[in-house]
């Protein structure tokens, strides 16, 4: 037995199509969708992502600028910068990189960006609005894994998933939607004392934990789908490789359905993240003209 | 073997006691904390919130002033209401008594509340802010569920737990804070396959569907924690009676703790609110001192 491994990379085209629709139909309208995105103190990782989301911008006809700051800026500066961005109609979301200086509040700063402007979908409200099954703009990684899982031939309704990790950025998400859509949902974590036995008895399984190698084939039910949303930088004889939270390759031997890393949740992510520009830059052009337009 | 039962009006009066001396605090200080509760279209289930609120509240010298408004009252009219208090400084809470008509928008109207006087912890941000683990006004049914077992001798890292029913208001939440805790947490509704075999496996059970003895002793492992969150009116012979989702009588013959209906987790509920009502006080305290008495 061998799984369908799952291409993220067409995933996201087929969601980019229609986003640059939507980005061109706003354009139209005088409402062309535009990100900023904020880094600071350069660091690899954060220039990968940098570098992933300027490409699926320009393919999805989504202006991106990408600022960087120096590992020197303080938090007050750096919430500054956000109010100044809130406040400026030519910009319809904000992308804070991670990672950030430890010395920086990310939550603090994630909680400063106008929640209509929150495309990574991380602001309070946004998290509490998924709760209630509003998805305005949802998480972007929970909402990519998720995804994934709906395009496949399994009725969510009722399907006994296992989500392992509890992060509030993908975990706590992940398990939300999945509620959402009538799974039932178990979630592990660092503390569970029985993660194999949870994962083995799952239709599908969500890792998001980061660390290379926690599922293995052993933990896996025949036949289920297995989202892996981890993303680590491993060191091998070849040089670096990024890996997936599983054991990819005793893995794909059991489940029925796996993602790749890369190639998996990650382009799907961008994908979430350019959707929820558009979905942004929406929400602000209704505002406006239902601010000063006479309620249109 | 038999059950400890959970006495949950004395665990509310030891909350109320210290939520007492908090509230005399804060009036001291020029701040006596005040609710105002909307009853729309008088309702018997209705009416014993509000007089359970209106005790407790006494109890805990927090002003309470009932509104009762007809059920012919618009959604608009309702939140020109609502406007009107979150800009009045001498309100500091606001309760909205379910149930309320089938025209009138429930949710719309807890996301008009402000947030920092939203007493019953159910607008999105503070919905969100549980995910995060910031526990500023979370909402009182599964906080106060989560107590209970907190003052269980059971360490909650590690626990496993299933939670019964997924409602917005009570199982998500309950999950959340279960998930803050360290506890695994599987929750089930009305379209999991196996709820009995889920909840046999799990060392705590909640329960919040509204089904009455959905709950057996056949789905409990012997001393198992039952927190029973469901409120039912049932006809009897006698009359009529509120009951949980439990059928007690069996369930406390397996289970290790139950919590009886009422004076279970009812009373504990009503202690968060004013719990949360000396919070939003002193949050709109806070604010009012930063933005008018030079950032103290």
């Amino acid at each position: 037995m061998s799984a369908t491994i799952i291409d993220g990379r067409a995933m996201a085209r087929r969601i980019q199509a229609a986003v640059a629709a939507e980005a061109a139909e706003l354009a139209r309208a005088g409402w062309a969708p535009r990100l900023v995105s904020l880094s600071v103190g350069a660091t690899a990782a954060a220039e990968l992502y940098v570098r992933n989301q300027r490409r699926q911008a320009a393919a999805a006809g989504i202006g991106f600028e990408a600022r960087d700051y120096p590992a020197t800026i303080s938090a007050e500066e750096l919430g500054g910068v956000i109010a100044g961005l809130n406040a400026d109609p030519r910009v319809h979301g904000i992308v804070i990189q991670r990672p950030l200086p430890a010395a920086i509040p990310v939550r603090a700063l994630q909680r400063a960006i106008h929640p209509l402007k929150d495309v990574e979908g991380l602001h309070p409200a946004s998290i509490g609005n998924i709760v209630y099954d509003d998805l305005a703009l949802g998480p972007c990684t929970a909402r990519a894994a998720v995804e994934i899982l709906r395009a496949l031939p399994l009725d969510p309704a009722g399907l006994e998933v296992t989500v392992i990790g509890h992060s509030e950025l993908v975990g706590k998400p992940v398990a939300f939607l999945l509620m959402g859509l009538g799974a039932t949902v178990t979630v592990c974590h660092a503390l569970s004392r029985e993660v194999a036995a949870h994962a083995r008895r799952a239709d599908a399984v969500f890792v998001a934990v980061g660390r290379p190698g926690l599922v293995t084939a052993e933990m896996l039910k025949p036949g289920a789908a297995l989202i892996d949303i981890g993303i680590n930088r491993v060191e091998t004889p070849e040089g670096p490789r990024l890996v997936g939270d599983a054991d990819f390759e005793t893995c794909a031997e059991v489940a029925g359905w796996i993602t790749p890393v890369p190639g998996g949740v990650g382009p799907v992510t961008v994908a979430m993240l350019m959707q929820n520009a558009v979905r942004a830059t929406r929400m602000q052009m209704e505002r406006y003209r239902g601010a000063y337009a006479g309620g249109q």
